[in-house]
């Protein structure tokens, strides 16, 4: 079940302001309506403040979703305000982009704070 | 034939602001002059106030077009304005682009509110 | 319904041997099971003997499925049936692509006599 | 009207056995059951015999089937035919692309004697 | 849990001898070693003898394997022998694409019977 | 005006067998019907035996049609027999590709010897 | 240092004939004469007999090499003999692709058996 | 070890205003928390101003890390800091390209002084 | 000076049959009639016997052309022979691939043995 | 001999401006220091102002330089003052690109009033 307390952060190395952007193509969870797997790729981009999320607890963290039935719009928010409340970077964006079903794909777009371009 | 009470919605899981957008490459109707069938992707983007459209009602609602004679532009409008009607959106874009019938194809964009770029 | 009486033939104006592909990628039709709009490419090539298939009835042939319940592999037989009844020509080939349905997408080939590489 | 006249041949400068191909993507003529236009390539490809086709002869044959309502599968017998008579080529391919109409496009190919690979 | 019993099949409707091809991109199971998820892409392709599997429950015997922990290679062998049981096709490959895990991707190829080119 | 004499060679530094390509995308010569400029590219390939072509020359030689009016198909021959002449090679292959005049494109393939593949 | 007791097999599962194909492209080692980094892709193909390498001890056998100074011919041939000892498959196929240096970048490519095409 | 002492500078030949770039595809370091290999590539741009970094001396820099355990974030902002101090340059963009790691791909940002579009 | 004695060679590690290939974009030599550079890319692949190639060697092998005037077909066959006397491998091919010159480009093949596919 | 009476105008049937572009790939003229052939595509743009440029006759202007020794700088900036002296068009720009010689190729632009973006 999805699980924030897999994620773990260790202390932001600079506090200059630089970008961070996590990618995965293997996101999976399940329809709450039918049951059936959803597939999608993440896009995570962030300008971080005193501390950075590890990598190995987020890939955790996306697995946890594996086996919840989750609206494609609640995966996307429910994501975006777990890192925020983690970390609580300058700003923060997350895209998530679905593999059909039903011969619809779609794509949700959460942030947080000012995105630069 | 179009039916807009197909359309359901379930409660917008986050109110503080984000994009969705759902894409289709298999939308029919047909021609209201000559019957022959009609062939359009449909892109619909929106940004959700209080609710979101649920994404299996929505490819039905697209569905009951199948077998109505209807006029590309009339198309547009209509599904532009029983989203609209359904959710209230804060904004709101439909864009459809049909398959070339007579060497022509044609692309049919509808807003509603202040789309952002 | 599906009709092979829509289809029409004219007298075949050179019988000396030679090649005719027609293509479409607006085919659809209806799943068996769950009643839900199928999409598909067509190609069919063959080479002609006395008659060829005229190219508006074929069109129409084609949409006369467009609210039938049928298995991909069923239409794709059925069509190659329907036209090698019709026009009895020397070789035939018909390929059915299907846009992706639950995830899966599907293609399925049928042939008459000896198709040419 | 289509003009097998209008074609004019010279000399093959060399009977030791090549290649000829000349291909146009701008020819146009009628369909015979609707009076729309039809757009096609045409692709020819020959081994020479006494004579070659001159060039402007042919580009004004071509232009000579713009206003004719004549069958896809017609026009590609006659080009080879008129040329073949023209010329008495060692083997002759015509290849016509048909550009959609009504969803479905088409290709035909005819050929005359052993067309090498 | 991989379940072959969701497999279902139907009669084939033509057994003239074609071909039936099944591609999916979601297929997801676990590594038996790190219990970690594993993607794959899996294509199908067969010569039907007597009875098709039917495309849903090929869809949901697919997602049987979402959590069971086993080898790509026993994957893609137990899937091409639950086929074959299942439909005693006149011949059948199986290809799994695995995304990389640890830097490395793979692709195993099961084949029954003479697979043509 | 063409001119073969230009045409000079080097001894062959190697008769052991090997394969020579030279090509040219900057050949022009005049229509001998309009006055016209041609443009073709121009691809050499030969098997020398006792002798090379020299690269400058043929460049010069090549140069020398500029102002002449002469046919594709005439073209191709007289460089092929120019070539074969000055080096008697093992093999030898002109291909000569003509840019469009009035929408037509052509191709011509001239060979000498067995060309390998 | 590279070392063949990091590989570990699992049975084969299935001993019918097929192919496991595992690919990677972060492999790196040192240069014997000068100690800097090399970078290669591997791709090792093979037909497995009794036993399959496992994947994860793939991946350690290739980190094994990152401090040796060797020889790009002695890297291929090792893995090959290291992996032939190993499985004693039917057949196997190693190539790696070697990045630039000095401006030379190389491919070495091993079998074992008779690879199929 | 990561050692910026290796790193050396020229005198900048021209300080009327210009921009470096130096990219490799070719860094390596170890994960700090499984001592497994990272792989990335990095994109350095700037602006110098009385000195320029020396590139056999950045490429020795840049191989220095290769067996040190560091995480991305500190990768990137340790080689931004070490430029910096060395050269004082006007500004300075330091790109990291990470290769996949349990599925997941990063990209990590730093910069220094005004960065140009 | 094109120098052969700056190649070594170093003992083949493994003698049961594999294939070497080495590539570089970096050739230069000058045209023996103007004096002004020619650029290459050479391909060399090879099947060893008792001795490969040393790669630093070759690059100054190749470097040791820079300021020789010398025919394309004169450089291809002398590196052929060269690398064959110093390795007597089992087979060689070498293929010169020669930017432009006056508008002409050309590709030189030399081999050595029987070149497998 | 590069000849502006060649070139003729008619009446521009609408002053409300709006932009002409004519591009060819197809000129020729000759080097005035070694007499070799130069080839380049020309493009203009301009905006009419009381006359258009008649398009066979600025295919025969550009057709008269076909044996002019002349620099790229000289045949661009002349064909510009041919043009606008001809026309007096609101704006102009030319752009002549020189395909390469001895490893150099070239683009000159040359303008007459305010060019829009």
């Amino acid at each position: 079940m999805a699980d924030a307390s897999l994620l773990e952060t260790f202390e932001n190395p600079d506090t200059s302001g630089y970008v961070i952007e996590h990618t995965t193509e293997e996101f999976t969870s399940l329809c709450p309506k039918t049951g059936h797997p959803d597939f999608a790729a993440i896009i995570l981009r962030y300008g971080p403040d005193q501390s950075c999320v590890e990598l190995k607890s987020l890939k955790l963290y996306y697995h946890s979703y594996r086996n919840d039935g989750i609206f494609y719009e609640a995966v996307t928010n429910k994501i975006r305000d777990d890192l925020v409340k983690l970390m609580s970077p300058k700003w923060l964006e997350l895209i998530t982009k679905w593999r059909g079903r039903g011969g619809l794909h779609s794509r949700i777009i959460a942030t947080h704070g000012e995105v630069p371009k």
